[in-house]
């Protein structure tokens, strides 16, 4: 089997799409085929709620396009956008970049953490929905901006450090890197820990996904839509609702 | 001090917006105003996740329409649809249906009850996201369509009121009714337990609150965007992204 | 509807419930009466476990006079002590002014705080008890007596400022002032988020209840007394049990 | 050391005070002095949120008189009434019998069950204030009053010997057997796991506890009160509050 | 990268062993080497407590054995049998059966559930251990044993189809087949989610983890054991004690 | 009732286990014998989780020994190892020495907190496997081996003097002392709150479950083992897992 993999931006900065790309390629095994996307209207970043609720419609949207031509999907974002939404919505594996490097942590260690830029509220809720609260060792927002991360990589790396000892300090086995821009850092970095990159993790999880071919489920609240009627929707994801 | 209050839906089918709004001008306050909206776009109902995240733009998009006009917004739709984004997003107070019902079936008894149409699992994690499950009874899914409901009020009522027996007889001393279709519901149903519409208690919840007159929060999740870029989006939803 | 709403002390300092009472009218809608009154036995402020126990009596022999003759009860105490019984207890509408500062909360963000004088065991107890710890960011105890609030407004009010800002570093939305004595010092304080008084919240909440005219249960560990016997206690209160 | 334990009723049903005194002497060690008391005012027999509330106050009021002249509390009374007050209020240690018969349970498999007369839901919050909410396997309220209990035992017999069968079923290892109306009943019943009854739980703890010494805190919640002022309160419990 | 995964049966029956490598060079990418051992000591099937607690010894006392020379070990025991001392006292990465069909339900849907045969009690156990509670729908135990399943596998099947329905009528979005007795089965079953087979799961992660190439951790209670001493162990086990 | 109990230590140095039988015989009831034994083969001292996990095979294979001989069994290390399954396996009572100090705790505040030496991420699972995590105030890992404890008794006792006092600011209202090393350093320390030897409160919970004298669970997951196979272990081990 030769996986191909949509890595799927959900912010419309095509510059974050590429970063992504390259890393899903630097992870993928030889024969895995990736492709990248980005969405045609929204927000720029996503840094708050309504951005983030905004963006899932563009998400949803661009992958309506590419539903039944890829084998399975990385949301490229960290905050993992409407990854429920995408999961029922496609007939191929969707996993989330935060949600697949938290999966990886639970193998790696007893309880684990997560760094992220800015603030860390929306991560909390993000880990508690998906349950991981009980292995959350702690979260830290380093005051950076992605702006500041490219003009000073090596200051702000020096914060991300300090925010490591402070999680391993607190018990954290695993660290999280929350986010795209995280991603360059990992060189800079010195950890005790493993540190967990989300489009690694997530590109492997999906290599494992595509084969174990699990079939889609025709019940609960992932099973496809069916006959359900929009207005003003594109025609790809009219139709995917439409069944 | 008159409120105006928004009864916002998150879906397109304007006569579900209309079943809202009378039912909330039934239990609106003398000075209360009440108007209502639909959205330009998205799913005619929202019945599965995709549609429920699609949704969350159309809402949006309605809602930036109204922002500053209005003193308070019920979110009309049972899944509370991007709750936590147009309260961010908005100037003014924002509650939603079921929030409202399950926030006032707080204060009636120990543990409460939900019932809806269809599958519970969106609603179960809705109130677990919440932080609600401590106190949640049980869920109980009615089997019926809203096409039934109008066909069949009685038959579909015997059901609902079957419900209501089983989640009393489980320890629920307040009962939720969720979704507008439950509405005019209530006077067809016997229960020995309060009974919640969304509507009622999300008016009467946002009169408190516009009574109350809390200031917009600066700081954390919930203080308004600034400076954040888009594209593709309505001018007065990307000129409240901006701030 | 013009309700009728008694501000309940539960302990035996009436300089106290003069003050609850003041704060209730200044947040009463026009046509709310405020009634307010004062257990003939017990603590004369509660500040320990047993003295929280012993006042529930006091407080449901004071609230025995009253029922029937009132439209709603507010507990003018920040443990809402004996909430459970009162509500169980009475014909009409009862809430703790920290239970409904807490509900309100819930509105404003994602997580919320409490500040307190003196510990905070019993009001960490309180919130779990409501089901409200998964949404609690902090509480924090400001090492101050009632006395010293009278002596030095100023600097009790710099210590709960720096209570506060802790707070809202660790992630607090919104912030309930719990306490009588916070009341009157909401103007000397600045914050970023809300600041919830229970009084007024639990106006503007029974307000609403009253509002919406929800019958009293009839079954479930809230429906009224029938047919208890007692001793010793006052006609009312033994009525009350008899049912 | 011989130790002087004090059976406390918290009703004022003296029958039910000599039945659990002679429980509690058939499961004293040798050496062990049992005295029991009942207190002056308060509900006859304990079944609802406002019985239990008022009655916390005559307990109180009871256990003032014994203070300082036994070595140890057990509450006879299936709802442990007022346990942190009591334990806050006086020099010694006080137990529950349904804490002491859960704390034992705990000791004897992986979750345990409860059962009751009539409704559960004041056992399901008690539990769960205790914590024990993650070993509870299941609540079971047998339908029977203790007047029943006294006319047909075989007939509730069986109906408690069935409540038996479903918690084991749902996964019980051991099972708490709540309320006095239920220590007869042992003889009665046949279980697979360990039936608990409160009052010998409770007589055991107490000597462990006697026999351990432990001193009484004078930090926290749990430290004797100091200084507290009140009215209408018997002297002795006055006395207690003012230190 | 060419992986050597080496399958550990943590109980002494060799032809549970076989039928867990061979399921699990079934699931292996091809380039993914299978190796297989068996304990030299211990309980021939795990069914119990004591039995589990005894196996964790002669699984660790065979990877000791194993140590260096594999790139990623499989528990092939659904009880994840000393899952985590495993983890810390090997250099490669380590998942068990159970955890890892978890782990790959957790990205099918909202809820799973598990069946196994016999009793749930530890399976609820261990999956409240990794976290998985509020993820966990539902636990099913089918009332057979291995024997039974090899006697009459057509017979033992309808039951477990029975246990699907009744976990997918709960609520379960994929269910977690438990048990190596289990694997042979799925062809016999339709189910409407997936099903998910450990053995499967658990290579397909493994592949995925041997991919990441995350280092050993330096930190925490996963670190390797340094200058442990031990006494009455095999050489292999007492020289990775040591470091 | 003249108990015979068995203080079984589950390393190997001999030295530890006459430290906790000295304890333990100066915490029993005039009439308790005292018997200590230790494991065959295993650690020398638990201290990591692969230690942990093969400590649990030398301790049933010593248990194994005493089964039937003995009254009662507490397990002289503070990671409790194996107590489930010891307490499947024995046809006595069992209690661990931290699970026993825990238990007592409870009875003594809101909240406790705990002591160890070293890292406490172990301790902080085995609590919250008990299910005492909602009553857990904070544990404190003192930096020190029990190398130091004997080397400098005053500046180790310092160490955990100031750990007494961040968990007593923290909310704890008892203190549990976790480990042998622990247990001599009580009386250099002073507490506002009770501090829990585990030693001491094994024995007394254990002649208390040796009082009340319940009959050995015949189903569930406590039940004996009947007719369990095995290979390679002890014949006393083996005899009881053939039951």
């Amino acid at each position: 089997m030769r996986p191909r993999l949509l890595i799927a931006n959900a912010n419309t900065t095509a510059g974050i799409t590429e970063l992504c790309a390259a890393a899903a390629r630097r992870a993928a095994s030889p024969g895995t085929e990736i492709v990248a996307a980005t969405p045609r209207f929204g927000p720029a970043v996503i840094g708050t709620r309504a951005e983030n609720a905004i963006a899932a419609h563009g998400l949803l949207d661009l992958l309506a396009e590419h539903a039944g031509a890829v084998d399975g999907v990385l949301l490229a974002v960290s905050h993992d956008t409407a990854l429920d939404a995408a999961r029922q919505l496609l007939p191929c594996p969707v996993v989330g970049m935060t949600e697949a490097a938290c999966l990886i942590a639970l193998t790696q260690g007893a309880r684990f953490g997560l760094i992220t830029f800015g603030g860390v509220e929306m991560y909390r809720e993000l880990l508690t929905r998906y349950g991981f609260a009980p292995r959350l060792a702690g979260l830290a927002g380093v005051p950076a901006t992605p702006e500041q991360v490219l003009a000073d990589p090596a200051g702000v790396a020096a914060l991300v450090q300090r925010a490591i000892g402070s999680l391993v300090e607190g018990g954290a086995e695993a660290i999280v890197l929350g986010g795209a821009a995280m991603a360059g850092m990992a060189e800079r970095l010195a950890a005790p820990v493993p540190l967990l990159d989300g489009i690694a993790c997530g590109v492997k999880l999906l290599e494992a996904l595509c084969g174990l071919g699990l079939p889609k489920p025709m019940a609960g609240s992932h099973a496809a839509p069916r006959g359900r009627e929009s207005c003003g929707l594109s025609p790809a994801l009219a139709a995917l609702l439409k069944g």
